[in-house]
């Protein structure tokens, strides 16, 4: 408990005094303290998600972010809202495939108690079996919801054709017969596999003071032992396709193609191709699809990324007669763009991936969060300017060729919902993102 | 175009200052210089929406605000897009009952060309026949992705079932036979009778220059001539019900009590009471329903205001064999609200809307928006000060009374959609809010 920190550096960077320390037993603490703002941003991010679940595991990971609101030795769940909500604060989590976050917003001098609250949840949740089953039921209600919102279900089922049989693509939530499986000594062994301290962050931007909270994360933290959490599998990009009809007024539609993930620095060309594509009102996508068509309200595309793996995603949606001539016209718009992406348009790209970081970071939660991921993916806080570096260094032909070589792959994903009647046969898609189409480009 | 500014006053206000100039023409610029922050928030807000519609109009002041992105006389719609995204920046608008605005989010640097274009797409669109084609084609798109989005579509239906037969109660985007008929004459003389100076703010804060944005305001606004716009009818809550049967996995449900609108200091004692009903996990809803129960994963509460009408509103998607018994819990714990609301519970919801407030201040939009919104409601800018006043001012008891008052009038909505059957008849909803339910209580 009074081992001294093993390590303490500071950097500046923008518009924030970034401080990281790492206890003995490999718990690592980051702040960042903002001038100006009265508020305060603090999590515990934990290097866990569905990715290291076992297929009979698929779920817990959730659902012990769910229990960890329903108790401890010290506090109910009841105490749990009442005493963050007292101060007007909030707290809150989520978990995705390889990162579970517990957070929390309040004023700044009321930082120690949320800390309080989040430690208690993470070292001393009691997992009790009433409670179990009335968290079920919530989570089944849960799976329910996802289920009935057309454009949050697909990117469930694009991950699972994207990466079929393996951790990193099954659903975040599992399937019903895991949760209503699950018990408490299935948390308690989970907990003790993962919630190691070398795989949790203390992150906390804006009025925030890093010796306290090194002084506070020492005490609750410091007694775990030091011990690796057990590695994920390495994820393996197969594709496929998944066309689901229902009764939808429109065809919910997304096609995606394999890009490297976070720990590859070709992830930010991935980003920035995404955004050149789909990321915005004078994008390729929006002009050709929505502005010149009227084919869609709805069109974007996105880079998302795990430490190994990502997906570059279009989302449009589309009425079932239209659903075709949209997805091949997506194809066509990506095989174009790797051949003619012009300078302007990733100078556009750049500006825009520059501007909307510097006005991320303008909010302290968007620190906190940055500053956790970073140290999860690379082992270090990469510093705004490091990113905002990268970004001005992809060239245009840099952005050309990286298309060209994940469209002609032959490599993707396509997943639609609703009236998918007039979908195009994944081999037509894969050849018109190759430049074919009948008359067929390079 | 040279006439001097009538009036510029400005006040102090937590973190920012406020300076409000009126043009001759009754055209109003407010702005709230924010230090620390190197990005702006600017747009000009409107005072007109769906409410300022005839039936045959339903949907115009939409498709309108669409069409200010397809071209002025000196700018393409792909000008308008590749001008701001160029510099990082981005623009949108939405339009709401009552108001219309359009909005841009830029370094602090390239507030003058923002300001430009969205005075330009105000001023100078030119309703080209063919981009409203092509819009008819986006904006059907739009109302069937709203169709698809059961927690999205219900919302139009309760304004719908309580404001019946009147322009406040018609839904934002109009019915498509309305948006299939829209031509460049409807657009023209609806702007004509509603964009006028006396009813248009424009708002900026961050990274920005009140002396500079007046007068580019004054060159871009001050030759239009000072007329009033036409009033909206009156909002009369009439109340009934909407079940709505489809094959989804949940019943999504609501149900709404009429309270007070923006310009009658009872709407902060409205919005009081929804935080403490279902504002938060410590909420007695979330408390009773989801945390005691498990009887659906999402629930809350929240007052919605328009300037003279208001609902507070319960939201919470349950499956179809639970819907009877949520339906009548959250009736039953509002009549028991109303009876023994606690000193703390109230205490609770007043630390988080202060907090909440005080939190959403440290964002330029939010500022951006809350200052126009306010010169609208009140005919000036209502310091954040005085509402954190007003929200200390609200008692216990007259919490209470406020809550007993709405629940036993016998007025109320009730929404749900998806499995239906087991839904409750409104007169048990209505008994049961009044303390009824067989076992009654006062």
């Amino acid at each position: 408990m009074d081992e001294a920190p093993l390590v303490t550096m500071a950097s500046p960077q923008i518009g924030g005094q970034v401080e990281l320390t790492e206890l003995a037993n490999g718990f690592r603490i980051v702040t960042e303290r903002m001038e100006g703002i009265a508020s305060a941003s603090i999590g515990v991010w934990v290097g866990v998600g569905a990715r290291h679940e076992t297929v009979e595991e698929n779920g817990i990971a959730h659902f012990l972010e769910h229990m960890a609101f329903k108790g401890t030795e010290r506090r109910s769940a009841l105490d749990i809202a009442e005493e963050i909500e007292r101060v007007g604060g909030w707290i809150n989590a989520y978990t995705s495939r390889e990162i579970t976050a517990y957070y929390a917003r309040m004023l700044g001098e009321d930082v120690p108690l949320a800390f309080d609250i989040i430690a208690d949840i993470l070292r001393h949740s009691v997992f009790d079996p009433h409670e179990i089953e009335i968290e079920r039921g919530v989570i089944l209600q849960e799976i329910g919801q996802t289920r009935d919102t057309p454009d949050d279900i697909i990117f469930d089922w694009l991950q699972e054709t994207a990466f079929p049989d393996q951790p990193v693509g099954r659903p975040i939530l599992g399937p019903p017969e895991n949760v209503r499986r699950f018990g408490p000594g299935d948390f308690r062994a989970f907990v003790a596999r993962h919630y190691r301290p070398c795989s949790m962050v203390l992150s906390a931007a804006g009025a925030v003071d890093h010796d306290a909270l090194v002084r506070l994360a020492e005490a609750a933290f410091g007694d775990m032992e030091r011990a690796a959490a057990p590695r994920a599998e390495p994820a393996r990009f197969a594709g496929g396709e998944r066309l689901e009809e229902k009764a939808l007024e429109q065809a919910h539609y997304l096609l995606a193609l394999p890009v490297p993930g976070y720990r590859d620095p070709e992830y930010i060309t991935a980003q920035l191709v995404a955004t050149a594509l789909g990321g915005g009102m004078s994008s390729r996508l929006f002009q050709e699809i929505r502005e010149k068509r009227g084919l869609c309200y709805a069109i974007h595309a996105q880079s998302s990324h795990h430490a190994d793996s990502g997906l570059l995603t279009v989302y449009a949606g589309t009425g079932g007669e239209e659903l075709g001539e949209l997805a091949g016209l997506v194809a066509d718009e990506i095989a174009r763009a790797a051949a003619d992406f012009t300078a302007e348009e990733i100078d556009r790209a750049r500006a825009q991936l520059r501007a909307g970081m510097l006005m991320g970071l303008e909010a302290a939660s968007s620190r906190a969060e940055r500053n956790a991921r970073t140290l999860f993916m690379h082992g270090r806080v990469v510093p705004p300017e490091e990113t905002l570096a990268q970004i001005a260094a992809v060239s245009r032909d840099r952005a050309r060729d990286f298309l060209a070589g994940i469209a002609k792959r032959g490599a993707l994903v396509q997943v639609a919902y609703g009236p998918v009647a007039g979908a195009l046969p994944r081999e037509e898609i894969a050849a018109r993102l190759a430049g074919g189409s009948g008359a067929g480009a390079g």
